[in-house]
């Protein structure tokens, strides 16, 4: 903050502050592990996975949904972590204050924007509501890659933390109604992990 | 490889197949530091970061580019890399040898998706040819993200590497054309490092 300064077009400045702040989110640590399993993915790298997730995917996406809103919105969905840290989808002490601080840092990390900021908050908002076609299949994304990568890592974050068939697919539920064609895979995916001891 | 076998949609298992190919960019590292100089990015982090840049910056954007197309442009444009490595922006020897070994990633790589693969090659295309308003804000930015990493980083990337005041423009020329607005503190940013005795 404040290696700007000599810009003097304000508004310029805030976004060059802001651009290197977002920088922070290659330092939150996800539970989720790469599929070589040598390390916790951050939170950039998974925004970023999403963004090709949602390109791959597009043709199974709900009626309605923007690939072009869909791929800016998983962008920025995470970016309140950087201040307000990654909450762990299991962790159901951590989701109960999830949304107080989360909302505190969108205020912070949008706020260096001004009324530029509002663009941002709008599509995490959305994202975070879940009610358009394409917020759901954001959702779907934001839980099938990490799906994808538990299974490929042989449940390298389920195992040890008690999780359970019922809970991946109630965590999944967004992708049940967003891509009948893929919860056909997520269903074979789960009922195969509980087959060899990935899942409780 | 061949985790999702028993998918019966030979398409969907191939973009599942796909999806985990990408994982590697995770493991591809660039020679930019993070703004902490903690460690080298690697490029997801990178595309990610200027999927950030491209929704922050849009105003500055030259006439006709368009947000979404960007965004996607920039989320595909280090794929090819996951096979041809990453070539340093100012490795002369290694450029020479650039075209031919990203092509050959790219058969290989968009090749898993079959006919689909055409709209993500179309997209590299675009953005390697640099011909569209898109394509070359895309590759404004490309250049201006690692840009304001040095500047951060005190140079980290420059210093020992005899990078001169003059390289660094040449090589955010599409900036200049791009952005005149972002050009100005382009200059100054450059002008500044010269000063410290970050360039030559």
């Amino acid at each position: 903050m404040g290696r700007f300064d000599f810009v003097e077009n304000e508004k310029l400045k805030n976004q060059l502050d802001f651009i290197i702040e977002c920088d922070k989110a290659k330092n939150i640590f996800r539970r989720t592990v790469l599929t070589d399993c040598s390390r916790r993915e951050n939170d950039a790298e998974h925004s970023w996975h999403l963004a090709v997730c949602a390109m791959t995917l597009f043709e199974y996406a709900p009626d309605g949904a923007d690939l072009g809103k869909t791929v800016q919105m998983v962008t920025v969905h995470d970016l309140v972590e950087i201040y307000a840290g990654d909450t762990f989808a299991y962790d159901e002490q951590g989701k109960a204050t999830k949304a107080a601080r989360e909302n505190e840092a969108a205020d912070r990390l949008f706020g260096m924007l001004g009324e530029q900021g509002e663009y941002f908050r709008s599509l995490w908002n959305e994202f975070e509501e879940c009610g358009t076609p394409t917020a759901l299949y954001a959702r779907a994304l934001d839980c099938l890659q990490p799906l994808l990568h538990n299974y490929i890592t042989d449940g390298h974050t389920w195992r040890g933390n008690h999780i359970t068939t019922q809970m991946v697919l109630n965590r999944n539920a967004a992708c049940r109604k967003a891509m009948p064609e893929v919860w056909k895979i997520v269903e074979r995916i789960v009922e195969d992990s509980h087959k060899k001891g990935l899942l409780e």
